[in-house]
């Protein structure tokens, strides 16, 4: 009957008795541990010698955090329902990961930063021994990171029938030649592994024609092409790469799952990565109402604090509930998963991707607005949120493939239903045969 | 730090257990004995001799079904929490209030229809043994129906300070003179009982200078002017009066709670009063929706059906999310109503009332457009659904006066911390120091 | 290079010389004989025998004003570029037609109102000369009144090709069965003819497929079913009639131009009827914003007049810059038919149609707001505007079509520069050689 | 009668005969001369050894344009009605700068980019001979570049009353303190003198507070603090800087008009400078435009060209509606300067500012949609554009006072006409007197 299936449970968006420890020990981490050091950790970057590397001490700052949060067992939780019983429900963790949101190191500082936790889910879920003793267990450990590598600056990749970059089988390795960019995380100089989304059998049935293939970041044929820019950040170290791969060999053991299973490795991937974005958005929303509302309180014009001028209370008021509405869409989507698999919840997933980012693109914008000419600038973290949530309208399917998704469900929902609907369905008075009827008509 | 305050269990928006089979029963009611009979209902009254009045049998088609329910307990469920300890949460209300905004004449057959639910809730708590006697007893009977006489031409009564009507106390009566109109209600023959807010001390301090006072709808001087449109509708025979009252006397002991505590009777009945519209809101928006997809599957244009072309996927999408989102704020207002008590809730209310009704009018709109000309017509509940929806965001407060409620409080939220606020929070990384600074300076 | 192509005269956008004495007189027409005259006409027609009828000296009071006209020359002046070289351009009647649209009966004193303009052109245009005589001639003098019948209930009439009401030659007759509706002016009781938009020719070329035809009211077999409403309104007694024609024989010689040519009718006439629509919009939403002026400074709530309050001024800025956006593109549009002809300018028309009722929608609904439950009301003509404007994005093609026609046509302009578009065509900074290369790429 | 006064001639928005040769000549130079250049001249600025400076043989590049420009008298056209009779009406320079606008060098090519532009109008209206000689003679000559130094980062300068930076007169010169920021094009080695807002009179009338005086760059005391960012860029060499002015000497004689008159002149520049930005943003939405729609015909997912699907075709129809109504209502303010004067055509160029740059914003926010990853990296001008046409939002006067000038000024027109508004003025048909005055009135 919709698109968007629900059962009662999934009404129940409290966060369980059992993450209720570990969400306040987050939120006490956060606050004791990880926003009092983010300005130096910054600042311990300026004037580093490489531009794709770290300051003096910078690296080792972000290491004595992650071992505090290693320590407390405030770690990896973002991996749910795994095998061992352990982790976090997507609900639970939707309420730590709206925490995350809000400081722009805390995901790392937790082990919990993407794109690393889909890749360890990823791993974890289909890796076999090897694959999981060699990278999942470092990337677990937070020792190494990585990027996950998928779109394609030829071809929209967002309709990913047309991904193109290829590996060819020769023997006992895949030769991977063909170009990748925005490859986010591929800077950094701890980034040793790719998972790469390939093209295996051109002439194969659409969906299984691609293959995902593990690539060590130092590879020979592995070629760096350059950062590409998000709003003219090159978001250095982290980065987001152009790379060629130039008859990039690995062994064949390196594949995942299975050639020509890629699509079912992105639809794993996918839901939670997509989820886990809006879970942060809506934290970054939270933060710029807050510093719009302080601007608003602290600066004057026309004899009135901004807060109590024109427009600005409905502004302020419209970001509110607009959080509110968001923050209990991303709930639900994340009981969606949980109660119905992420499969069924599919179409969940594509609303709250839909819907979220682009109203905190909006937010973020008032309250750029609403700073003046500082919004824009370096002064306050504004800018940069917008360029963030800006650009993960795009990242994981732009909102047109989502929107689209969802409208043909609910379409799809209707379709039996519809089959003898006739628009004349009103029970309301009608003059049609009280007062006109036989009026006019000719002789 | 927050307008809208929250609690632990206000993110269980589950129906109750108890309250369940009610739904059910609710819903199987409204499909089996209601959804049935509407058209017959409204065709009964074509032509009737009286326009504010009903055709031949169309009463006794109603009370048939009023019987049924009545029968059935399918009945007054809209009073939470009443001294008896009866009655439903307003979270389970919600859910029900849902569903009897698909149809137009549910609501009253199982005596739940504005503005009698409100008149009734708010004599069950403040009247006087008699008047509950000679009022609400043959309101919760279904009886008899009643208006609540609030909105006057001559002043912007969305800030009741306002309010001019007056009452002049003259020995053991009161002497009411002035002009209300967008009286609802009051033009049904079975209406008996108004509910008036009147100025009774116009120098008192603007919250205690108005009172409630009931009047019996045959009392000598009670002029009906005439009916109100809604957009061209005058809802005849359930109409929208414009009442003159002139030297309009009632005795003393009609004054409801007290004189000066008016607001304190609107505080109590507005918060509900709203809230039941949203809810309704919510399913008309949902049956907006479902019209607007059978058309778009049943109708072709340009070699395919509406529903493919351009962008309607999208437009259906977007109201799919958006009803989904108001349908999760509503629930939570409720909830917070039944956790935080009605004064607690109030900015709650005032964030969906600002949210729902303008967002379901976008729908409706957008139903309409995809219908063509036939979505403007009476064949469809579509135009009749638009003027009602638009129509609430003025009714009970415009949205501009609950965008204010939300926004102040959000403001207010964050006063103490923003004391120290400076925008130069960034801890992002900045050239300032590292390779500007001296470079231009003067010598 | 654009869907709208301009000249360098399509900038100049003044009225002519010549027609400044005619647009003064007819705002002073106006002013003097129609404003006081409006109030009055309408309370003639109150409690009429007939709904479909006039009241008592309505229509004696219209005459009597049509006289005046007539006899100052206000008349007619619609028809551009007529065979006598007399007539206004069309740019020259937009700046009447703006006017016109301020008041609700103006455009009828002055025999300027649709749907006539439209039919008198068409007859004007192809019509032989035995039919100008008889339809023609008297319509021009402002004897008899007209109705175009084009929509059809069961398909999508956006998709002319679509049209499947039949006409059958038999004989020397047409034999015409099949439904219409939204038949604007049939209502009418001097209504005295109709050209009909009928297929002749199911199984030619989908351009060729149809014709119109001349249909008297009178004749047998043609059944006004009922007056269709919009948004509540039946708009008697112009209505928007529902008519079934059951074997309606007309003669040969009422066929308009030839068989199979009622597209080229449709081009000829819809161009100048949609932006005949446009322009009054404009003086519509002139009017609204002039309502909603006066009532934000005469109306206080909160200790402030409503033209202070809020976010008010800038509703108020935004809907005076809207208005003059749309006056402008109206102007050029009209000016694009005086310079390029109907064929050439009708991308120009489209792109007016789809911008102006959509955004006079806005600015009236934007005035109800202000106003309150008043705004809703019969005692603003906000209500009525309202719908009609509503309307007017589905008449004469849904705003969705105007948008993909003008789509279309800008895409199309660009086709043949974009064979060899590469993005990456950026002349702006780019790090990737300096600052990355070399330094990730595996050895 | 409204807030943006109009003349008949005002709607004659033809480039003049004379302006014709000029504004081809530019269109040739553009696509011949700088063009072609355009990468070049950004490739030789990579990797330069200063930040703030230019790479090998760029300066050389750009002077050797610029003196081709000279030589065909393609120079410094922005001046309108100078002294001696010569330049361009803003009209006929708004259709230069519109071309201007589509690339990101012309203007300084032909020495028509801001600050310079407002700042050489400056000098030219009130500058002593000697301030012409020292100053206005390079800056025309295209030898040195300047800054205007308004913005405060402590105050909200939008109100320009609270501007603080101080300059105290102590004997022949005045003594200048306080922080200024965004001082665009301060960062350029060739930036030699500052017009900088000061406060003189901080007891005086509001209107009276501030003179605007020279600095040179090179003063002691004149502090670079560092560049502020645009959305992540430092704009490097040109640069928006933070300067702080530490006891700051310079002669008496660098005041500019006369003490106390900073507002007069900041009148005399605003109106220029804000248009200039407007039609430059026209031609920056009308590049945005081009390269959606190329974007659109070249890329294909799910087997269509982009430019066909889903909503696509009406996104980019609404573009090319918006670019036109916004091509118009600059032109129409620029003529307003023309007849009008730049004091009367005040609200007309705040009606611009405040439509202008948010519906570019916009469109180009669109242009990065269909372009996906691509449109927010530096491959396309597409995310820099942005980030410049956001920042316009709020240079030179936030949207929010633009809005508020014109709200205000479109009230004030009514004021008169509006003091016995009585909202019932319908003229439609009312049914109060006669369906039902006196049925429901009590006895």
């Amino acid at each position: 009957m919709t698109a968007l299936p629900s059962t009662v449970d999934m009404f129940d968006l409290r966060m369980s008795d059992k993450a209720k420890p570990l969400y306040e020990a987050v939120k006490k981490f956060i606050a004791d541990e990880v926003e009092p050091k983010t300005e130096e950790y910054f600042k311990l970057g300026e004037g580093r010698a490489e531009r794709w590397g770290y300051g003096e001490g910078q690296l080792e700052l972000l290491e004595s955090i992650k071992s505090k949060a290693k320590e407390q067992g405030l770690w990896n939780f973002f991996l749910p329902d795994a095998e061992t019983g352990e982790g976090l429900s997507n609900l639970d963790y939707a309420y730590i990961a709206i925490e995350l949101g809000k400081n722009p190191i805390a995901s790392e500082c937790l082990n919990c930063s993407a794109p690393d936790t889909g890749n360890m889910e990823v791993l974890e879920r289909v890796g076999t021994p090897e694959q999981k003793e060699q990278w999942l267990k470092p990337l677990l450990n937070g020792e190494i990171r990585s990027a996950y590598v998928m779109t394609e600056p030829d071809v929209a990749s967002s309709d990913a029938k047309q991904i193109s970059c290829r590996a060819e089988r020769d023997g006992d390795e895949y030769v991977i030649n063909g170009e990748k960019y925005y490859a986010s995380g591929a800077g950094d100089p701890r980034c040793k592994i790719y998972i790469v989304m390939l093209q295996t059998d051109p002439d194969g049935p659409p969906h299984k024609r691609q293959s995902q293939i593990l690539v060590p970041a130092d590879t020979p044929g592995v070629q760096i092409l350059g950062p590409m820019h998000v709003f003219g950040e090159d978001d250095a170290p982290h980065g987001h790469m152009h790379i060629r791969f130039d008859n990039v060999r690995v062994p064949a053991s390196n594949m995942l799952l299975g050639e020509g299973r890629g699509f079912e490795i992105s639809q794993l991937r996918l839901g939670p990565g997509r989820i886990h974005h809006c879970m942060r958005s809506v934290g970054a929303a939270e933060r710029a109402l807050e510093l719009m509302v302080k601007r608003g309180l602290t600066r004057e014009a026309f004899g009135k604090p901004l807060s109590r001028l024109g427009k600005n209370p409905e502004v302020i008021a419209k970001a509110r509930i607009e959080i509110e509405a968001c923050r209990r869409m991303v709930l639900t989507a994340a009981k969606a998963m949980d109660e119905l698999g992420n499969a069924e919840a599919r179409v969940w997933v594509s609303a709250v991707k839909a819907m979220v980012p682009i109203r905190t693109c909006a937010i973020v914008d008032e309250a750029i607005q609403i700073h003046g000419a500082t919004g824009v600038s370096q002064w306050t973290p504004l800018a940069r949120m917008y360029a963030s949530q800006r650009t993960l309208r795009l990242a994981d399917g732009p909102d047109e493939v989502h929107w689209f998704v969802v409208g043909r469900a609910e379409t799809a929902s209707h379709e039996e239903a519809s089959r003898d609907y006739d628009p004349k369905v009103t029970y309301y008075e009608n003059l049609e045969n009280s007062s006109a009827d036989g009026i006019f008509s000719g002789p």
